[in-house]
């Protein structure tokens, strides 16, 4: 039995990331993201079954982190507005510091693997903020419409935000994030 | 001499659109390029440069269109917020309807061609907003923040309301449009 090394998946996860990004996905085979992360194919095929779970996984995972990094000391006891703003913060950090992430996760939303991402699973990763929302919506903070709509309202826009290839002349300061927080919010309160 | 036919032409942007979509930027060449267009790649010469040329064209032309159907029948003389409303509902008809345009744009903005592009000339296509904008802005109907963070509150969102998938439950109806609308109407107004 092979044991696995956590170190080498990073690494495979890591080029794949880089090599999708350069090449795209069709052009990314098993043996380049193995080439690109000094590992053997064989090494690459202990963790996962094919190129598909390789792309898969890595969009899972990215999408893990994401939530993991938005929720980091999350407290429910907080007002709805201070919880939703410490996760708009922590959530345009996360994503300007790895723009490569996002980079993978549009290009994978618009390939055909996106059909084949258990999206039950990735949904549940992010039910806490989605709760807030709820939770919003019943003591009459937040607007009564779809939650895939303040979603949408909500964490969309940072996207754009933190891509310096959309924003280029749009200088984010402490003073500019929070205005832009205003914002989002302003687009969600009843 | 050889004269341009603009239907060849078309043939050439909607295969373009439909490889790069399928098979990525790297992957796709002028000559399969001019073959799902069905030309010869010396005809494609006629219209591009290269595939530099064709790619950046293609990316142009698809913002053009974007700005010739958000501005239909604009009318200065209305209230600021019936100008956007009007906008906002004529963007989202045209990004549901032609999805294909704008996974083309997103993989683009993403690629090292985006650097290729003259944005002060793609700029100029959407200044009638921009200025819509500023007069709200100087009547105090709508927020004096940064014109790029009103950009993206009022129509970023619809690439993700219009994109069925990210939206996969989320039914547009023209009362589900006119609630999003309300939100990013919200986030802008003073």
């Amino acid at each position: 039995m092979r044991i696995k090394d956590e170190h080498k998946q990073e690494a495979i996860i890591t080029a794949t990331i880089k090599l999708v990004n350069e090449i795209g996905f069709v052009a990314s085979s098993v043996s380049k993201i193995a080439a690109e992360a000094e590992v053997s194919p064989a090494t690459l095929y202990i963790y996962y079954k094919n190129k598909e779970d390789l792309l898969v996984s890595t969009y899972v995972d990215i999408k893990k982190n994401l939530s993991d990094a938005m929720l980091k000391g999350f407290d429910n006891d907080q007002p709805i507005r201070d919880i939703l703003r410490k996760i708009w913060l922590k959530t345009f950090a996360y994503i300007s510091e790895n723009g490569e992430y996002f980079k993978y996760t549009e290009q994978f939303a618009n390939s055909p693997y996106s059909g084949l991402v258990n999206m039950e699973q990735v949904n549940q990763y992010f039910e806490p903020l989605k709760k807030v929302f709820r939770r919003g919506i019943e003591q009459k903070i937040i607007k009564d419409v779809d939650i895939d709509l303040l979603w949408i309202f909500m964490i969309h826009p940072i996207l754009a935000l933190a891509n310096p290839r959309l924003c280029k002349n749009f200088e984010m300061t402490d003073e500019s994030v929070e205005a832009a927080f205003n914002l989002a919010w302003d687009a969600i309160k009843l």
